[in-house]
């Protein structure tokens, strides 16, 4: 079953990354690098209150991802188990390689000015369509306790990892 | 500018609520409520290593609210602002009524066993299509410090909340 959608790009991300396997993984792993969304005119007004928030989801569309009749594999090797070689359930991990490649990255927000958003956290390509804004609400978006995160827990988590420093063990 | 995309239904919820009104406005006020999600049968493969995490972002179509052509104001009052009837930019609040209707709630793991998943923390219409699934990685998704949440830090937020509890102020 699928869902006929046009989705509207509301702005567009801009950053120093053209190259997925340079381009860190994860927002969270990358603060000391800083990005912009440009939104496109049309929506600008939708910002007004946005400046009052330190962290938001940024939810964008996987572009260079999306490639029509090129399913991913629902078990993939993770770019960080690639050391080990393991595979996962797709939905067991945040590879961008998805059934849909939606993106969510937690941005920390710098400026909200007019149509342009300064944040810091970068893990996407430049020109990434940007399909939705969400503040970030400790009241909902805070777990209680200390959750358990599978495989997350058992593995080193460096700031900056990229794909291409996360390679597969030479044979 | 629009992407015509074509969104592959992952599965379903399902949950006791009809009603828009009815139903409480975040997963994370309502845990004591139980859903479930039912995956397609393609893509159940995927789920493997889910369980081992205690909560994960299920990703929705609001589907109630994707009406072609009928657009959300980029300004509007909140339910939570209701008593004060304020507005704020869409891109401000978590509203449900957005320019791409996409629902991201945070739900707790009980069971992922098969094509079936048992949630704690409702927040949506029963038959929601899910759109994606990931897990939550507090090294992801955790803020540092305690951020600033704009306007949801000024109102009091209660569990269970629903629209038909946030009226308006009677004139």
């Amino acid at each position: 079953m699928d869902l006929a959608v046009s989705l509207q790009v509301i702005g567009v991300v801009r950053t120093a990354h053209a190259d997925l396997s340079t381009t860190p993984i994860q927002a969270g792993l990358n603060r000391a690098e800083h990005g912009s969304i440009e939104i496109d005119e049309r929506y600008a007004e939708g910002l007004d209150g946005l400046a009052e928030f330190d962290y938001a989801w940024l939810v964008s569309w996987l572009h260079k991802l999306a490639e029509p009749g090129s399913e991913p594999p629902l078990r993939q090797v993770p770019f960080l188990l690639r050391s080990q070689q393991r595979t996962m359930g797709m939905f067991a991990t945040r590879t961008p390689r998805r059934i849909n490649p939606i993106g969510l990255s937690l941005i920390r927000l710098l400026e909200v000015a007019g149509q342009s958003i300064r944040f810091a956290g970068v893990d996407l390509l430049d020109r990434t369509p940007v399909i939705d804004l969400k503040p970030y609400v400790t009241r909902f978006d805070l777990p209680s306790g200390e959750p358990r995160c599978g495989w997350y827990d058992q593995v080193p988590i460096s700031d900056g990892s990229a794909p291409a420093q996360l390679r597969p063990p030479s044979t």
